[in-house]
């Protein structure tokens, strides 16, 4: 299922798009007499069976929204955790001038960087360095705790695109990048949050990120150094990952910081970054 | 006021500490026939008038709890953010082998870190070298965003001793240290959460880190690079900080990592950290 969360009048709802548009399943539910969870949150929490509850809601839906119509809300609203992995595609070390990592890199956003599909940007004042980066984006279904590679996937909950917006000039003023990574807006997360049944290959999917129309990243999640069963299992024997958590898997190559000229993104600038069945996530810097 | 959070059957419960011992402030408040927030973040959400509730549940009160008897959680249970703040003492940094940064430096921990007062702290397996950082905390009282330095600490709701436990192998395996530092258990913050009426000036309170009895670090929060207010006022720039939202300001020099003979903890061994005015926060590392 491709799953959404939006802004209603009264709080964010949870959606499903379908072939038709999406359905509401709070409306929907509530019509055909039917009990369901009431927003992302609760549809991890419950896990297989809100899962099930949700495929009996679509099986009565006979009322569709218009997609257009949407104001898509972040995926998710109140992850514990976005972990983001950094230096993770080969081609993309290179441009950037990093070292081939031998463990992964992380570094962190928080709930402030959450931001929605066809959300406009307003990056902060001190920065005139702002660039993309298309990324893989999961979101854990279970708690995780020393978990291996083997069994890690089994902890996901489902898949997404984002965008890890990045203020280069902060990211880079001293040794850890967290200043120019966890700013408000500057983690884009949507349109859909994919369940992992719908995934079955994670690790052999396109991605690819436009900035004004132009094709700027093109790579596959197969590029991956560290794929994400290993970030899940690393990552488990320090942490314990919650249902819910956020995980940023890296972005590949064509990012502005590693161009010859660096052409940094401005007000009004569109970026499109798609992953392949995930969706098309579109943000908008915000004009002058 | 000297505010904590213990465990009592049913729940986290919020108590004041007084001379004569903990004030339960739910039974006091039932008691009395006041009402009064009921945990930690209903007081940072009331803000002053939270305060002047608790200042009549003190009042009424006449049962206290032997302190000796409480079992403490951490001073705060579900902060958004929890900041640290690195390298922000120049003898540390010297110990350290860092380079003077021109700029604040920032790594995270989230909410999976949090320990209390007398946790037994359980450090993951991969790590072998569990090391120590006493640090003076502050806790957020209000949302921040663009603020000047000289209207920071007008957002702090209160500060606490803190211990940022880092696993030294784990933090530089790779170019940023999180990994290293967002470890479970690995920010331990209490016994008390002191509202900041009560410290007129933290930018002047000696700090202290004892292990097995053994006095390893003694310092000052005069000496910190970058002062409270600034960090504040910097991290508002780039990211909105919410009402409990958690900044470790940086430790002095005394750690194992800048010891030319590094004999890292070892189970059993028991860390005392203490900010001047703000308590001593025990914890022991689990026994083998």
């Amino acid at each position: 299922m491709k799953l959404i969360s939006f802004q209603a009048s009264d709080r964010v709802r949870l959606g499903i798009k379908t072939e038709n548009g999406i359905v509401d399943v709070c409306s929907t539910a509530e019509k055909a007499g039917l009990s369901a969870p009431n927003t992302m949150e609760d549809v991890i929490a419950a896990g297989q069976s809100g899962l099930d509850q949700l495929h009996q809601v679509l099986s009565q839906a006979d009322e569709t929204l218009e997609e257009s119509t949407i104001q898509y809300a972040p995926v998710v609203q109140n992850p514990i955790k976005i972990i983001c992995s950094g230096a993770n595609y080969r081609a993309h070390v290179a441009e950037a001038n990093l070292a081939i990592p031998e463990f992964p890199i992380y570094f962190p956003k928080y709930q402030n960087s959450l931001a929605a599909h066809n959300e406009e940007i307003v990056p902060p004042a001190i920065t005139e360095q702002v660039d993309y980066e298309v990324e893989m984006v999961v979101v854990m279904g279970q708690q995780a705790r020393n978990v291996t590679k083997e069994e890690a996937l089994d902890y996901v909950f489902g898949y997404a695109t984002g965008n890890d917006f990045s203020a280069r000039d902060l990211q880079f003023r001293g040794v850890q990048w967290m200043y120019g990574k966890a700013i408000d807006q500057f983690a884009p997360i949507g349109p859909y949050l994919v369940t992992a049944d719908e995934v079955p290959n994670p690790q052999n999917l396109d991605l690819k990120c436009w900035v004004n129309g132009d094709l700027r990243q093109n790579s596959n999640t197969e590029k991956m150094i560290f794929p994400i069963a290993e970030l899940i299992s690393d990552l488990s024997q320090a942490m314990t990952l919650e249902a819910g958590d956020v995980i940023f898997t890296g972005t590949p190559e064509g990012v502005i910081v590693g161009m010859e000229e660096k052409k940094w993104l401005q007000p009004g600038d569109e970026i499109v970054c798609e992953v392949e069945g995930l969706g098309r996530l579109v943000n908008r810097l915000a004009p002058r």
